[in-house]
């Protein structure tokens, strides 16, 4: 079955995550619009509070900045009304898919998976290697 | 059962859109990690040429211009390596999405909806309106 998508590294795509400067304001445009959105939740480790929508098929994953050096900080800064900032897509064993992307030649955000904010293994990849997409990879 | 993600405006994130000024390239990024890719697609009256990516759950659309007046080259100018460009979402019906939005106080991008890369209706939300974010509502 090696033509099945899932025969492949990328799994389903998990979120596609969106930057704010106005958590409330972007969490009730989709309230709005009808759809479950979740409390905002501060990921102290990763400097960012989150709030997720749930689609029928996937989320969207808003994110503020939580504390002096978040990383979503200079993003916000370009881009002064919120934008889209990454894509996160599942991959069956987060160290398998690591090893497969750098023995492609793309380079990863860090060395190690880190923990990311549904409590599994994740690792960002590299823009400049991905097209100019900034990809989270999430062990399922 | 108005709680259920269904019962809002909101259903299935249907794609993920990416610019790129470099089909091939980007193509053979997704090939290369085992994804089902498709031929690319000149989208005359779109100004596009569309590649679709399938995930699991969703797809990725790759866009790169077609033609001298491509919608996507002001995009591609401020960002070189290319980048998210939108978000389709899909809707039940596409007419009555489109009013409810404009009751909500969100703008338009055209007054009525288009066929679509799917040939299916679409309308365009006006990313002012949508926390800096492009939105594609699709009719399912």
């Amino acid at each position: 079955m090696a033509s099945h998508p899932l025969a492949g590294l990328l799994g389903k795509l998990n979120h596609v995550a969106i930057a704010t400067p106005d958590l409330k304001k972007s969490s009730d445009f989709y309230k709005n619009l009808g759809a479950k959105v979740s409390e905002a939740v501060p990921q102290k480790e990763h400097g960012v509070y989150t709030v997720f929508v749930e689609l029928p098929n996937s989320k969207i994953e808003l994110l503020h900045p939580f504390g002096e050096k978040s990383p979503i900080q200079a993003f916000l800064n370009k881009n002064k009304d919120g934008g889209m900032h990454h894509i996160c897509i599942e991959v069956r064993d987060i160290n398998e898919a690591v090893s497969a992307v750098k023995d492609k030649g793309i380079r990863t955000l860090g060395e190690k998976p880190k923990i990311g904010a549904h409590g599994k293994p994740v690792m960002f990849l590299h823009p400049k290697d991905c097209g100019g997409v900034l990809f989270e990879l999430e062990q399922e």
